[in-house]
């Protein structure tokens, strides 16, 4: 069922150092800052030769990674996201062997226009899952 | 410098219940136990289309991921691993803009027969960063 790893999401404490150092020291290709607003998160997305890493730095009031951050003050890996070419049978076949969709169950619009769910870390090895269909 | 994402490695609490979900549940492509009594775990690899994740479980005493598993009883993303094509100049990059390699500082043989290093989290966002040259 799950295809590519579509990325790998790390929280970040200061995203201009974090890009900085993708950019400099480690030699990725690392592209500027967007605002993702309706996810509460500035977003740099790092381009590897097989897939993509996002630095994630909180947006606004009530974002998502805001209490990550305050539990792991130097930033860490967020979560892992797997492609899917049907979201809806995904998670209908997730949640007939057991496992629970965070928040309504219903996809959202994620970061790359694409639905996204998210699945219970307490169910998946204590990794946030995210799913995206592409 | 940096290259692909060669893997994600995740330590589980009950490996075979974790390598079961991601055949089962989650369809990939999962392999058999490998044991590698050098590095103190067991390991599962998932072959996705674009990479590998590693389901990292405990071998023998000293586990280097048992204090992990104490701290994270439910599991969670132990550490991510780039590729580069050389390690030693890799280390010395690295070094040199003030970044800490673990241990002796000298590549060690890694899972799978490649020169690897292990990168001090503080310095990478709270991530541990393995370099595997390729």
């Amino acid at each position: 069922m799950i295809g590519r790893l579509n990325h790998v999401a790390i929280a970040v404490p200061d995203l201009e150092a974090a890009a900085a150092q993708y950019r400099g020291t480690l030699g990725a290709d690392v592209g500027a800052p967007q605002d993702e607003p309706g996810h509460g998160v500035t977003v740099v997305f790092i381009t590897l030769p097989n897939t993509k890493i996002e630095l994630l730095y909180p947006l606004g009031e009530n974002s998502p990674i805001a209490g990550f951050l305050e539990k792991n003050p130097s930033g860490g890996i967020h979560h892992i996201c797997y492609e899917v070419d049907d979201i809806l049978a995904a998670r209908d076949r997730l949640k007939a062997e057991g496992a629970r969709v965070l928040g309504t169950g219903e996809p959202k619009i994620g970061a790359h226009g694409k639905p996204v769910l998210f699945l219970h870390p307490k169910d998946f090895n204590g990794c946030l899952v995210e799913l995206e269909q592409v």
